[in-house]
């Protein structure tokens, strides 16, 4: 059975097409690699790489998509909204079948081996990578950005898994781990009342005494005249969807807002929604074996 | 992208082991032809065989496990409990991904062409492929059994639409036909009242004046002192799943009868629980296309 992992890692480059296409380029035409998708923003000046395949392939065209953002990035001259620490923001794995996390874990280190070797970068692991628990949370590792990590790097507590504590002097570090698959889920309210989300928020995220496997924020939808509670699902598998989606109705009861809908942003693993099925509908001893195209895909 | 039908070939042998195998050896080892499961029955003297794959290596795979049977399998001294009017009892296809139902009709014409000339089997061609209303259900074509076969064909209104109008002496005849993927769709009530779960089986079922793509009747689960609505979903793409379990939920409340839970049998085609969790969330503009792993199976 064949293993595929997802890679999606962050470049800081959404404006120039020229830099941007060839730091993709490795990601095309390759065997067992396949390029999903591939967003740039000018306003945060970045670009989104979303790619799957054979865990080995993926590897190598991730190793040499980075050689490639490091020599043509100068991130003495970058701006933009998102804050960003490297030429090569953040490089996630994420598995997706017939791997485990701790394979992915594995790859994710092999990768910050040689690519700072290879490129002179510093790596931090994050996520289930990390090598402490002040560095699972990518924030944390950030914090101070390009600019700051020059001093930072020399603190003991913030030495390079791998590499010299020495940032590089245009590209920066990079931040390389593995994690589960993120669903961003959102889902509206009937009021357009944005305390009333940044309260629901509060109330259904982990670090408000919430759900453990969930990120959330009161979004305004100016358009629409309503607000939304804007969630990242960080562990489908232990947080599920409609776990978060019931909490926020019985949340938003207190206010007398009722829920008007939900989205789903980009993509999402069939196992999210179809545990949401298997829990409206009551069905027993369902097995993701009972899934037609599960029996396909093998 | 490739094409994928399935098919799922009923044969009238459920009991001797050494004929089923020699009836399911051309589903093996094959390229591009999966055989998923065969599950014989004893009492119903029946093995249903389950596979997929490209569409003409499935169709000359199916073409040659038919005359395997017509070889081996005698009706003359045939009995079970399930109804049969032949040695392949009926041959339904299945459009899975990337191929349209009219592509699947035109592949069961194809075959019933085939196997009435090379086999002198006449051919009932029903569901999506009947030529007449009358054809679409198979138990109309199938009412008299094989016994009845031999004066019923003779009747111009069931003059078979491949193959001359003479039953074959120890085969029968056949049904062949393409359809939409079933889901055996099971409700559980809190109740041991079998009347309650005939009743509520009849409001929902299309012939009782219920949804249209739904075949329901009440089962007694006897080991679990419940009774049940038991389904055939015959088309999931236009009677959804959650409406059928939410019309029971509702018939139910006239009984004073919760619903206890439900189970699905055999295989479900994705679709048709990522429906439902659509519907459950109220997720706006959700697309086929979100879903990871369709992006992976491309």
């Amino acid at each position: 059975m064949k293993k595929i992992i997802e890679c999606v890692p962050n470049f800081s480059e959404g404006r120039d097409l020229e830099k941007i296409e060839k730091i993709v380029n490795p990601f095309r035409g390759k065997d067992n690699v396949k390029l999903l998708d591939y967003k740039r923003d000018e306003d945060h000046n970045r670009v989104v790489v979303t790619v799957v395949g054979e865990p080995d392939a993926v590897k190598e065209a991730v190793i040499e998509a980075i050689g490639v953002a490091v020599e043509v990035i100068d991130l003495r001259n970058h701006s933009g909204q998102h804050p960003r620490m490297g030429a090569v923001d953040v490089v996630p794995f994420i598995p997706i079948k017939n791997i485990s996390m701790t394979e992915a874990v594995e790859l994710s280190k092999e990768v910050a081996k040689i690519v700072s070797e290879k490129y002179n970068l510093p790596v931090f692991l994050y996520e289930k990578s990390a090598s402490s628990p002040d560095r699972e949370n990518l924030a944390n590792i950030r914090k101070g950005e390009f600019e700051g990590m020059f001093e930072k790097i020399k603190q003991p507590q913030w030495k390079p898994d791998f590499g010299i504590a020495e940032v590089h002097p245009t590209a920066g570090v990079v931040a390389i781990g593995a994690r589960m698959p993120l669903v961003a889920f959102n889902v509206n309210l009937n009021t357009n009342n944005i305390e009333i989300a940044n309260k629901i928020a509060k109330n259904v995220r982990f670090i408000g005494g919430g759900l453990r496997y969930c990120k959330a924020i009161g979004v305004e939808l100016k358009d629409r005249g309503i607000v939304q509670v804007s969630m990242n699902m960080t562990d489908y598998t232990k947080t599920a969807l409609y776990r978060a989606f019931e909490l926020i109705k019985i949340e938003a009861k207190r206010y007398g807002v009722s829920v008007a809908g939900s989205e789903i942003i980009g993509l999402v693993p069939m196992e999210a929604l179809i545990d949401t099925a298997v829990y409206y509908l009551g069905i027993e001893d369902f097995s993701m074996e009972q899934i037609l195209e599960t029996r396909i895909m093998e």
